[in-house]
């Protein structure tokens, strides 16, 4: 996966050289007054878990679909099939288009999420306030689960994607596989993995594992209900780079507030990246320039929006947003 | 994936019943006489060791790719790859047309004896000789090598299928992983982990694992090369037929030669299935029934073949032969 971003000191030497040739690109749109962005996604979730809740079906052998439906209709935000029906809808598709693609990116969310959980991983007993998925299932099942899982994610895309052609079924299908392998979100993970202990890791290297990590599943999400609802491809390539945008503000500021909310305001442990000595952005760059860059991406993120129908660009609007402004 | 064969037992009744009405049916065709099947096998490795090798390169991150080749590129007989072409080549395609799909195939094999391998699954330290995937780059790696090489085949056979309508590429995708998930490979693996130690699996419980443990796959690699190669809907259905007769006979050989011969003839230890108190045909059917149970299955694969060009058919008649007679 190339990467967008040449470098963060790169683009934060930019914009200061840019700084104050216009006060336009400082600025971020307004999501219309009479948006509401929390009933959007708890609608959007709802139809999203009624899917979900239809795809993966409880029947035999049990055990196996008991394990795959535990993790995946724990709840959650439904943040990747948000995306995937937002972006879709934007480019004037129908929800109904991007549903089994939306699906299809919260199971490999998922899976993603017991595979990362084993013992062998980051062994984690909690998930969402329930025990994790081996812990209830046992390792075996929960790796199985995990399989079963992706492996599912192209079968209902390729079954279930209904009114377009075949053509961009197989097109969306290669963009997610790519988003997810050895290229996009496993190659995050496997860097993040050799990284531990590491204390030489620096900007562009923590960039990449944000980037794969996090922001190639995000892109993923957004790039199908964009192809599914038919963008042609300068609206792919925009919408590709606000989701890249919007992955790596989310990490900038989820190290940010690491360092400046208490554990109360997070509702988890505060300071934990110091305490494991991992590398942030804080640490890296201090905490003012994390927040411009923050401010940076939630711009560029929303400037790809710029030639879309403003009202249709609303949610992608808000979620940046809120994805820039949130306590915790 | 409903299951083609009623049971065991009825099969065998029905034959008990049958005998005598026709010779025919109680022999199994002859491959040509020119044919080397030795020759035909190790010319088709070939071909899908040299697709494979440039399918999956040697690049950044290294780790997660030298993992992957790492039991992708470890030899093995190519069995279901050559399925794939073989069939594909059968209803007239070229091999180039399935050899994405035949790559993919492989890659799935491998992903699922890397996750099957893991201490968590069977705890083996060797496969083919070699230590182990985890046993190299750790467990955390195996199992992200394990997934990436699970999507990246979706992602080749999406990416580099060509000269088939895309109609087909979706089908071949939808129908690739259905054989891997939660009702083919992962459900025989989840049951027959669940049977572990119940001495209570009669003969339906241990076709089921079989079926979609060893068969699905195969299954899945016939189908898809059919498909590709433009098969109609009554010829995929004779595939199918024939390659879950021809799973279902690999396994009840297997059993048959783990307690007819020695460990020195095996090349592996023999008597493992008794010493693991493990179920198996011999031990619910006797050695007779099995062998005959072998034979009909040999005849039902090779009667799938009987309207299919005699020579083309020729590649998958030799296999079943292999399998139903091999020693070892």
């Amino acid at each position: 996966m190339p990467t967008i971003f040449s470098s963060i000191s790169a683009i934060l030497t930019k914009e200061q050289e840019e700084e104050g040739k216009t006060t336009q690109k400082s600025q971020t749109f307004s999501p219309s007054p009479t948006f509401n962005f929390k009933s959007y996604m708890l609608e959007k979730a709802s139809s999203v878990n009624k899917a979900l809740e239809e795809a993966v079906l409880l029947q035999e052998p049990l055990k196996i679909h008991e394990s795959m439906r535990y993790s995946l209709l724990a709840g959650g935000k439904r943040v990747r099939p948000m995306l995937c029906i937002a972006a879709c809808e934007l480019v004037g598709g129908q929800e109904s288009i991007a549903m089994p693609a939306a699906c299809a990116v919260e199971m490999i969310h998922t899976m993603s999420l017991m595979h990362d959980d084993l013992p062998c991983m980051d062994n984690d007993d909690l998930r969402r306030g329930k025990p994790t998925n081996h812990k209830v299932f046992g390792e075996d099942v929960a790796v199985l689960a995990g399989d079963a899982l992706l492996a599912y994610a192209f079968e209902h895309m390729a079954i279930a994607t209904k009114g377009v052609p075949s053509e961009r079924i197989v097109r969306v299908i290669g963009e997610l596989a790519r988003s997810i392998g050895s290229e996009g979100l496993v190659a995050g993970q496997v860097v993040d993995i050799c990284s531990e202990g590491n204390s030489d890791v620096g900007l562009d290297h923590l960039e990449f594992i944000h980037i794969h990590k996090t922001a190639a599943l995000l892109e993923g999400s957004v790039v199908l209900g964009a192809i599914l609802g038919g963008a042609n491809d300068e609206e792919v390539a925009k919408l590709r780079k606000f989701a890249r945008c919007i992955g790596l503000l989310f990490q900038v500021v989820d190290d940010i507030l690491d360092v400046t909310k208490s554990s109360q305001e997070l509702g988890k442990t505060a300071g934990k990246d110091l305490l494991a000595d991992k590398t942030t952005y804080p640490k890296l760059i201090g905490i003012d320039k994390s927040r411009e860059f923050a401010e940076k991406l939630n711009r560029e993120a929303q400037e790809q929006l710029a030639g879309f129908d403003p009202e249709k660009a609303t949610p992608l609007i808000a979620l940046a947003n809120y994805i820039a402004y949130r306590d915790n």
